[in-house]
């Protein structure tokens, strides 16, 4: 069966029947930001890896080798972040074709190495090897979180609230920025090239509140949300008016004839944070709000009530994984 | 600077120099098969990632899927068994072109899987993406070592005998088999196709004897004794008379009109492990042998002495990294 009729989540599917076995040692399976395995009586390793291939995940006629290392690592430490995980080592693949230079190859592991070392992570062995035609980079992302910390997207509770931890939008509206206009300085199209995970305003969000659940938005909010809700048997309603969405965001996506609320729903590669807190922890949230950005975009709901979006004229739609609204 | 200019080996040094950092956790940074952590007072972390790209380490017209799954899996096993470890927890990339059809990722997933689930190694997760082009795997590998039985590649003494799990040269003589003839059932063939990692035998070896020192030959006999030795700051002598080369292999190195040697040296995928013991080891070697296949073909000398083969005739010369006799 060709893939794109099954999807990639209908393949993870079949490929758990084919590969999955019972390990108590094992917490967390495929099907999270990461799999967590159990070291000592409480402590936990986080361990993952992600993957950018040339012209698939980006293109060098926007990205600078440093960049693509940087975005390679950020996306790596932003799935430990999700988990509530410290990251501590990583090992870097690199598929080199021919025309890429030895300092080119440099360049790829400053960017790594300068986003990493700010979360005191660090590069311990990789390999690098030749590809015929397009580079790739794939990193795999030893952490550490401690047992009471860990927190995964299956945790959400009826009645939760759903936030983010920033604007969204932002990194497919500087994709689309670049498409059209070239590099810029503008800080949407630094988000795309440069994102920086979210992990200490995680770690202050884990030990300030109880976070029930968890997930990055590497895929687009409304993909992310449709995880999270499922993985957690429950249903979510957001609310367009509380989206946030930066008044810069709106102007280029007026610029490029765009929907910002599109852009909103399914913006991939934004790195923040979707979690849900009970009702009881809102004034917590609000007591760190120097610390950490946080807005309130719904709530958790019945399952039978699926996942829906209430825009602004106060009608409800259902959301579609893809991120775009389906009326 | 091409990278063929400076090498690969070139090239991971300024990549060491790049982002080295001091870990006191960290036991064995870059340069050895695998990353090697400190988890706790007696127990290390093995962690390690191999690749294999279409076209660079295999083709489809020799292997299936099935088989570049169980390739790909057996490569980091092997590296884990180098350092003494036993594998644990696997991440699993898969770079897909489009023409890739649902069933062929399971049946990679499948081979992983029956090779992994002998040495009681789980897939934990992993991350499927699309490739513009030629597929590839990349796995990223979680294995552990009690302390006092991690074996680095450069803990080699001088007077050391080199030894080596098995016979040399199979795999690349079934690579030059399947290039003239296709898919055979000759066992060099099998060994090209589906290669066993060393796990059990490298157990055994450290349980019975000191091993000095040790790496699996992954990129060929000679290329490895050049790692080993140099990593030791000594140099090595081998013996042409005493490399174990099947019957078969020069065989059908005759049948190829190829140097059966030459396919000893050069020969990489071998996943045979290249390792060091102390002359007095040698009776407790012996005592193993119906456990561990392991031949004796030379020995660790003074650095001075450079890495040379004697052959045959009784003549030395010295040895290329390439593995060609350079005379």
């Amino acid at each position: 069966m060709e893939i794109n009729q099954i999807g990639e989540f209908g393949l993870i599917e079949l490929i758990k029947k084919e590969v999955f076995s019972k390990d108590k040692q094992v917490i967390v399976n495929i099907g999270d930001d990461a799999a967590v395995i159990k070291s000592s009586p409480d402590r936990l390793l986080v361990f993952t890896t992600d993957t950018l291939v040339e012209k698939v995940h980006f293109d060098f006629r926007y990205f600078t080798f440093e960049e693509v290392g940087w975005k390679a690592m950020a996306a790596n430490l932003s799935d430990i972040a999700a988990m509530g995980g410290i990251p501590k080592y990583a090992l870097v693949t690199i598929g080199l074709p021919k025309s890429v230079k030895s300092g080119d190859v440099l360049r790829l592991y400053r960017g790594m190495h300068r986003i990493a070392s700010r979360y005191d992570c660090k590069i311990v062995g990789g390999d690098t090897t030749r590809v015929p035609k397009d580079l790739f980079v794939t990193i795999a992302l030893l952490g550490e979180v401690e047992k009471e910390r860990l927190v995964k997207r299956s945790g959400a509770k009826k009645g939760d609230l759903i936030c983010v931890t920033g604007d969204l939008g932002e990194s497919l509206a500087g994709l689309e920025y670049l498409k059209k206009y070239g590099r810029s300085k503008l800080p949407l199209v630094q988000k795309h090239l440069k994102p920086y995970p979210r992990i200490h305003e995680a770690q202050t969000l884990i030990r300030s509140l109880k976070i029930n659940s968890m997930i990055d938005i590497s895929d687009g909010l409304s993909s992310e949300l449709f995880h999270l809700a499922e993985e957690s048997h429950l249903g979510a309603v957001i609310y367009e008016e509380k989206l946030p969405i930066s008044p810069q965001c709106v102007k280029i996506a007026s610029l490029l004839n765009l929907s910002a609320l599109s852009l909103a729903l399914s913006s991939g590669e934004e790195y923040e944070l979707l979690f849900t807190i009970g009702k009881k922890q809102l004034s917590k949230l609000v007591r760190i709000k120097r610390r950490v950005k946080a807005f309130v975009i719904g709530e958790i709901v019945d399952p039978g009530k699926g996942i829906k979006i209430v825009q602004r004229s106060g009608k409800a739609a259902s959301l579609k994984r893809t991120g775009f609204v389906h009326f």
